[in-house]
């Protein structure tokens, strides 16, 4: 018990300099600072309710449940990809938009998981006790082994439970997260993309904005709505400027505690090749698009998401090449080493941990390409490569005992491996073909032509050969192959000559040599270090923070407020249904839909739009609810802005802000514009 | 005198330190040097010999006479665009070659011009005088003028005349160079695509290497083929293993005297911003390259251009963030900076430079997007944007006395945008479309899309509607109609209703505006500066070096001779013929042409094909000859290898490689592959 306590109170974060800088667990949430600042503390029930209240989408978003039937409130982008595979050349819900009138016509979504955490456990003494003296390779699959038992455990063998192992404060803690699993999720409600996406890249990570990025889906349970206990109530009111406001959702990942060295290979190889990388794609993607309209609505929402990638990635570059940012970094980790040096004691246990990264980076300089392209998915990048790869490896590591497989393939994983693998989401061979053959290219192009693995993989072909004689000869397309292979296990595998599961197990032993020596030498060593240097952090300068970003529910305080631009431009914190109109040219991406122009006369124009907050969020919060004291909702996060970019690394409260949709004209929006009479009394305070 | 040559002597790079480093001006040639290396000492009769021999190709590449009939010798891939122009959807010379079986069937490139470099005169003095007090804007606004009185002079209104005022040492030396200018430059000779470019872009900047990267031209002058007095014999013995070899060509620009603020300038934002606007396009262009075989063909000059620009800045930014590199500059800079700083008189007139390029680079930040894409051509990469530009600067600057101009349009140069503006190279509706928006798609990305210039430029409307309007609806495709506005003037150009023409109207007031702030605030003090860096550095070290590379001729000298790659493995100097056999895989780029296979039999593979020496080049010298002692030609320099790539900043001989194609492989090819007897015969010693 004790030891649990010291190393939860060890690794925190360096005290949070900032006014309200923090994604905070629910554990350890910094009420009593809340309470000093905005005369509101929050109780363990409210979070508890608040906690129960959020989702996970569990391919990369939040949400939240807002009613008692399971509705459930995210983002346009993050059902952009149910909505487009719900879509046909004839029906295209994402241009269209989509509003079940019942129950019954709410349709299931083909490959989205919502997950509900309902309880915490610490294990870290488990993990401690597991990985107890060692180190490097030892380390790495002791660990991972101990938490695929404890996660087995913990789900018991019943699919609706999903356990995962958590990693906070660089492995300074564990938790182990049990989630209620719903994989038979439907689709409620969408707006036109139009006005989802208004403003469309050019207007991505800006403010003002005018975009209704909102989506309804409702969890199922045994092919009827799920009852939901806790769900926020709405608010009709939105919230004032300067008003106290929480975001409780799922920040993917941030970098706070990184070390000089993992920043600099970030800034000078990481983050600018997967730059050069999307912009080619995003290239490809747009003249691909150009082919016909067909081919444009197949290849929107990857063309979203490289987008929107794309220019996320180049706002972080911007903030670590900057060298204030960078002087500072390497102030703070100057002064931390001397600390420790200076201590022989502290010096003996954390003072080799900066040097141990360091070195992991010249091994990742090294390994990088062949990881990254070979078995990172940046070489293969096609649906049916995926899926032989999934029926390939999970022939082999199912058989194996449960924590020695890949984990991916342990028992927990393994109904998101099968809703993924069994979906009918549909698969166009063009699409398919223009993006396997580029990443075959690029892949080629990394490792060159001579390599010897090139050679192995291609044989004389160009990608663009390799690549259309593998999906056009696949049957793999066809889910109920898929499942023969699958239950067929290795003997099903050993026995196809489909083209694409032979090309799996050409590439297979090549790509799992290289994630070995990948976790070995760099994740490993990375981990374990940057344990070292949280700890060595609070040795310095004692407790105070909260755990980098992990991509599980966390809670962040704030409050509505403009900001000022570097030019000196005051960014007021709302915008209104009027500023769309104005902003409205009729062509794309600032073409307002029809039915807002039909709804105009109707439409209160001076309502709330879009607002901002200093809340401090990062990717994977897209779909989070912003909520008041009462634990309303009176907003939806679906971005940040461009100068909150940088937050992977540092939160600059300056100008950082979230961006979210007011909660008045989510429902204005449902009751004006798109008649959802329906949605909008579900969700509206009774 | 007096002071010319104090300006002389002090402008020098530091003391090359490395073995053979150096592209070296034919009038201050180290042969002392030479002699005691290798034992030969290049006379001044030798080195006249070899200057006449030596083109330039006003385009960008570089050149020899190789015939007394004005037979030139230049790269494939400096000819390209004029092999696509003259090919057609049923003919294409790019894919299947080419070869003048007659004088009467050589055919004229719309717009190659070739220079030849008669005499040098140096301006210094009156340069000087010109500018003598003068800072910034009147700084630059004077010695615009000085240069454009000095080349008008010279020229003396003989179109056959191109004169040019070069910088040399940074502005330590200003050069008069006369050129005798060809306008009637005629394809004689070029292999298919497959073999001048074998590898394509996996093997650009690579070796080993198979390429026959070759084409031959022949300058006419009243409508016969020119007489050559000086041009180079042919060595049908190449060069040996460590042979001493030199090449003559035109290196287009290196920055190895850079300061440190403009070196992370270049790091941080030019070359990664110039990478990702290449990386999106040429994704665009290969996609586009997909709609069909004849798009194919059409883009294919401008693919090879991306793709090669590309894989070059990579090389580039990956030598810049090399921390042994920058910590080198560093490290220089600061013992300059210090010595300059010990001495009063020397910190007087040289202690500012550093800080005021410093400035000048927050500056460049500042303005960059809307010079690059508003003036620099980055937003409007349309040939017939060009033309409707030429055409309205053209009409505005040609009344205006010369020296009051914009330089590119001074008398002197007003045959050079006659040539580009009267080409009947055909455009491309639907490539012209999808290039030019793509680019203002940029523009309007970086620019924003509130820019007030992005407002003017566009309207409502969106970057492809905006580009197929203009491409579609302009006349500019007809030559006599630019003929037509081009004489008609400013009266012209008010009258003229073309949808280009108003647009580049439009545009050009802003335009001109950007250019104007460019120059004065980052151009002017960047030049004024660069040269009292390059004066410090003579007052603090003295004597020994060569310019900066600008596009003038120069003379490296070197030896043929392998390295060692970082991995260990040895990499021999030559190639030869069995090894493109051995390479080929029958498909793009790997695919050799069929003319090779049927000539197999006749072959000696052991012919050497292509080799490497260790001579300095850089871009720009594409197409240089290689010769020997005697003057020979023992190659022709097409490429750099990828450790060359940092060339720009600082010269590596460990392994930085030029890369030839051999002068035995040229003339067997020509003989036993094309039976192009008649072009052999003319080059082959008598």
């Amino acid at each position: 018990m004790k030891k649990t306590l010291l190393v939860l109170a060890t690794l925190l974060l360096p005290a949070a300099a900032f006014a309200d800088e923090g994604m905070w667990t629910f554990d350890h949430f910094p009420s009593e600072k809340v309470e000093k600042k905005y005369g509101f503390k929050p109780t363990q029930e409210w979070l508890d309710h608040v906690r129960l209240s959020s989702v996970r989408l569990a391919e990369g978003c939040s949400g939240s449940f807002v009613s008692e039937d399971g509705l459930v409130m995210t983002n346009h982008h993050c059902a952009h990809s149910c909505i487009e595979q719900l879509s046909t050349a004839q029906k295209d819900y994402v241009a269209a938009g989509f509003s079940a009138a019942t129950f019954a016509d709410e349709v299931k979504c083909p490959e989205i998981e919502v997950n509900q955490l309902v309880a915490i456990k610490d294990v870290t003494a488990d993990l401690g006790k597991a990985t107890a003296g060692k180190t490097g390779e030892a380390f790495g699959a002791a660990q991972r082994a101990e938490m695929t038992k404890l996660e087995n455990a913990c789900a018991g063998g019943d699919a609706d439970l999903r356990c995962e192992v958590v990693t906070l404060y660089h492995g300074g803690q564990y938790h182990l997260y049990k989630y209620r699993r719903f994989q038979d999720v439907r689709l409620v409600f969408a707006p036109e993309f139009a006005i989802a996406f208004f403003g469309g890249d050019p207007d991505n990570f800006m403010f003002p904005r005018y975009d209704l990025d909102v989506s309804f889906l409702r969890v199922y349970q045994d092919g009827k709505p799920a009852k939901i206990k806790d769900h926020f109530a709405w608010s009709t009111n939105g919230a004032r400027d300067g008003e106290l406001t929480f975001v409780s959702g799922h920040p993917g990942a941030t970098s706070r505690l990184m070390t000089v060295s993992a920043l600099e290979y970030q800034r000078d190889v990481a983050e600018p090749e997967r730059i050069f990388y999307l912009a080619e794609l995003r290239g490809m993607l747009r003249e691909f698009m150009n082919r016909g309209p067909e081919q444009a609505r197949v290849a929107n929402a990857t063309l979203f998401y490289v987008e929107n990638s794309y220019k996320a990635l180049r706002g972080r570059l911007t903030t670590l090449q900057d060298k204030d940012f960078m002087k500072k970094k390497v102030a703070d980790e100057s002064a931390l080493r001397a600390k420790i040096a200076a201590d022989p004691a502290k010096a003996k246990v954390y003072g080799g941990a900066w040097d141990a990264i360091a070195a992991a980076m010249q091994d990742q300089r090294r390994l990088r390409k062949m990881f990254g392209y070979v078995e990172g998915g940046r070489g293969f990048s096609s649906r049916l490569f995926g899926v032989a790869r999934e029926l390939v490896r999970g022939a082999a590591e199912r058989p194996l005992p449960n924590d020695k497989r890949l984990r991916e393939y342990a028992d927990a994983n393994l109904p998101a491996v099968e809703q993924e693998l069994f979906s009918a989401a549909p698969v166009y061979d063009d699409f398919e073909i223009a993006r396997f053959s580029f990443s075959l290219l690029k892949l080629r192009e990394e490792l060159g032509a001579d390599h010897p693995f090139v050679k192995k993989a291609f044989g004389p072909k160009s990608p663009e050969e390799l690549a259309a004689e593998l999906v056009k000869g696949t049957k793999l397309k066809d889910v109920a192959v898929r499942k023969a292979l699958w239950q067929g296990g290795q003997a099903a595998i050993d026995a196809s000559n489909d083209p694409m599961i032979l090309f799996a197990k050409l590439v297979d032993a090549d790509a799992r040599a290289i994630r070995k020596e990948f976790e070995d030498k760099v994740e490993s060593v990375v981990d374990k270090n940057n344990e070292l240097v949280a700890r060595a952090q609070f040795a310095a300068y004692g407790a105070g923070g909260y755990p980098d970003a992990t991509f599980t529910l966390r809670l962040s305080y704030g409050a509505v407020r403009g900001y000022v631009e570097d030019d000196g431009r005051q960014i007021a914190p709302f915008t209104n249904f009027a500023g769309a109109f104005d902003r409205a040219t009729g062509r794309e991406p600032f073409a307002l839909p029809k039915s807002w122009f039909d709804a105009k006369p109707k439409l209160d124009l001076a309502t709330p739009f879009d607002f901002v907050t200093d809340n401090d969020i990062i990717g994977g919060n897209s779909g989070s609810p912003m909520i008041n004291q009462k634990a309303e909702v009176v907003g939806l996060i679906f971005d940040g802005n461009i100068q909150s970019l940088g937050g992977d690394f540092w939160f600059d409260e300056k100008q950082n802000r979230a961006v979210a949709v007011d909660s008045r004209a989510l429902l204005t929006a449902l009751d004006k514009i798109y008649g959802a009479k329906r949605i909008a009394d579900e969700i509206r305070p009774k």
